[in-house]
């Protein structure tokens, strides 16, 4: 969960073959590395093989760019895709949000607790009503107004934003705005939404109230990378909770709040300790 | 969850007024009778109350016949919809099955130990296969072969069979067929499905499949009633179990099967207690 | 969940006997009452009856002096304890708490939700951090030192602000000390604790010190009333979360918050709600 | 889940050391095996490292002696203690049995569904009652009378059975006996027992009688490896269940039967895929 400042994490894919776990092991305890935790997966559908490795480069003699350049051996004969990520190069998140405050508190919070391995370097919002909440934390807060006229602009305003801040990636916490191709593009695997309900169903708008009329007895939320497809990127978290007939909609939505802060905190947590992995709009996610 | 001999149910709906509570007790008191529970809920949207009164009528002196009599008045005073069922009246079901035994197993066993309010009267299949388990537990077992060229002559022996076995309410337990309009129209509220899929997600053939294919980090289980629409009648049972990247479709249907016997003995049981009642597509589930 | 200006709580209990619901029904009728919500519950253990009616009393003649002195009659001739309140009579609970602040941030959070049928009055501490959490949310903070030279004196001054503040329940929020007999007896069933633990399983100090070296595979925590033996009162509310040999103490810890602020806001609604009644060690939380 | 007949299981453990990764997949991969699955987990507070391997030994030339022999060095060198089982050698279970079914059940059928990478080769029981369900499934059953005089006997003749049947491991469905100091050693993390209460709450006689009176607001179950001491052995796997004060004594003991199910299966499972490492008391449980 935590990291020390000289640790890395490898993630790759490749086809799966005879070898890898050998030679990745090999990679790193030729070159001073100690392996704290290793963890594969094979996707016997699409034969590959995921892989993530978490080790300790305290006594390593190699700098970070020799670790990249030597891996690329090892990846082109195995045709592996890897991501590098170290622990003294600690990732920085932005939080979009509205005027729903749960989500973003629970994640003031558990940051404040060293829960989430990310700095919350910047939350950004279209309307003004969380800034107070953003300074009792003291994360700088930036109003940007997003509405059908200048709603590019805003994007733009936002990308432009992002990047002075050297975000990393991007939650958001009940953001009640759709993004911009070019956003999604941007950010692709990196920005993190919480839908409240149980996707696949109950995609779109008012999902607690098309919960209730259905007359369900569980109701869900679910975190998920954002594609241009509008709740339809890869899951990461779902929680259901038990619902019964005697609760109105004003209840769903107050048992939805548990729920939605739980789903997003565990994606939040997940990406930023790099255990997750996108392939064919499914993750994988390591434990 | 038992009941002796001398106990009865009223449930009961109507539009929601002063006094129903007051007036039910007193109806019920007043005849020498002794609540044990009674419960009820306003549903807002509609301004409906519905009502479960369990009383004891060891003591009361009138008969089955006069009290559902005497009610009428009242019936009429609050326009009234009201349903009676009596202990010494023992419910019959019939489990209709094709080739999976866990819910019927399941069903079976908890019958065996006194969990269900109801005697297994009668088990009829389109398939031979579990003719032995059904001997096991000494329940007579009907093999009606269901084809494409004999699909109403089945539904006709089938609803044949109901009736000579005095049948109160069927139990699909993964029963491979669709059921005709007729025999969903004269079993109304009185069939019962288990769906392997969280519905409203996932309907029709191969959840499993699907929600391997989405991705998705749980799985569900769905009992209802069976209506016209293919998984589309009123929810009575829910649950979800997590699940991970690792697991295969083999392993979702393995985990499947606990939760689908779950919500199916949930469903049954309640409305083998005459707890469950239907108001425009949702029910009302009285514990 | 919520209260509108004109409703009352009437909870009681007895021993079983024919017509209490008819008599408690035609007290309310006839008073011009109308019933929103009645429960009641039998124990067979002790043969005893517990209710609880919930009824709109906007158009009742009778003043709530009237309505209390009334019941007295039913009351005696039942043998009944019997406890109202008014919504217009509205709680006021204080927050006891030390250093940890997640269970104060869940509550003050709930509480401006609207999910808290009662206001947060006062938070009284035996340490100044948490008074900028206070000051947040414009509550009165109070810092009352507590060491073992002034262990007395710290319970009168406490017990002095409950008065001024006119508290009629206290939620102990993670606070760490153990409270004298004196404010025990002063607040019977009226303080509420939260313990880091599955009860009756590892009471006392570093609960999850404790549950790490026994390798327990779910941790719990749980919310009950305080009585004069340390973590021996009546439970409200429990829950548990599953744990792996992979979790250290720290993430045990982490992990616990969560499920120590469902517990404690469980059991705080509850309270407010006046949906709990203590007999014999045991609670009945009417939902 | 599944393991074809060509592939082995290593589990091993040391203390934490570099390298130890990197040698074991060496020693694999120059053999010609091909790694399925790798976890490795490090105990903190013992500084002991844990690692499983599980490999595809179709295409290694080496025998099964070879393997072990080999692997000696390895285990000198790093102070190791190893444990291998091949997938051509599947375990043989013995179920002991009283007279309670519901466990025995569960197990008979989740083996025939292929979710038990074992074979039920005996079921033996201190009663003659369930020797129906074992005649349905087709597995030997003896009924060994065990009474006060003749403990020692009925001992010595179960483990003759064990031995003649070649037994591997022994299964504990609700067996109402406390099994000797002989057979706990001669079976030393080879019995799994279920016990129906939340250990360390509620050991011994009646849990659920103990749950009710100390009015808790969850029952447990909780399977775990049997030792000398009664109740305290390692512990596998854990679940809990809601209860409220609604639930008398026989309906806690209904809902218990769910969750010992459950707790049971998933730690015979876990044995049978060689998931399990004991150490110091705790349970390293592999996914």
């Amino acid at each position: 969960m935590t990291s020390s400042a000289q640790t890395a994490t490898l993630r790759l894919n490749c086809r799966d073959a005879k070898g890898i776990v050998y030679n990745v092991s090999k990679f790193i305890f030729e070159r001073g590395g100690n392996i704290i935790d290793a963890q594969q997966h094979t996707e016997e559908l699409h034969n590959r093989f995921f892989m993530r490795v978490y080790f300790d480069r305290a006594s390593m003699a190699v700098t970070k760019k020799e670790l990249r350049d030597d891996l690329e051996k090892l990846a082109v004969e195995f045709d592996m895709q890897a991501e590098w990520s170290f622990s003294d190069e600690r990732r920085r998140m932005a939080v979009m949000v509205s005027k729903y405050d749960h989500c973003l508190y629970d994640l003031l919070l558990r940051h404040q607790y060293g829960e989430i391995n990310a700095d919350i370097a910047l939350i950004v919002s279209n309307h003004p009503d969380l800034e107070d909440v953003a300074a009792q934390f003291r994360v700088p807060f930036v109003h940007v107004l997003v509405d059908a006229a200048r709603r590019e602009e805003a994007e733009k305003r936002t990308l432009e934003l992002l990047r002075q801040h050297y975000i990393d990636f991007v939650v958001l916490a009940r953001y009640m705005q759709v993004l911009s191709p070019l956003m999604v593009e941007s950010f692709r695997n990196r920005i993190i939404n919480v839908h409240h309900g149980f996707l696949p169903a109950f995609k779109g708008a008012k999902p607690y109230h098309q919960a209730y009329e259905r007359g369900v007895k569980l109701i869900g939320a679910t975190s998920h990378y954002v594609t241009e497809e509008l709740d339809a990127g890869p899951i990461i978290a779902q929680e259901t909770v038990p619902v019964k007939h005697t609760h109105s909609v004003a209840e769903l939505i107050a048992m939805g709040r548990d729920i939605e802060k739980k789903v997003l905190a565990a994606a939040v947590k997940a990406h930023a300790e790099d255990r997750i992995m996108v392939y064919h709009r499914r993750t994988i996610v390591f434990e």
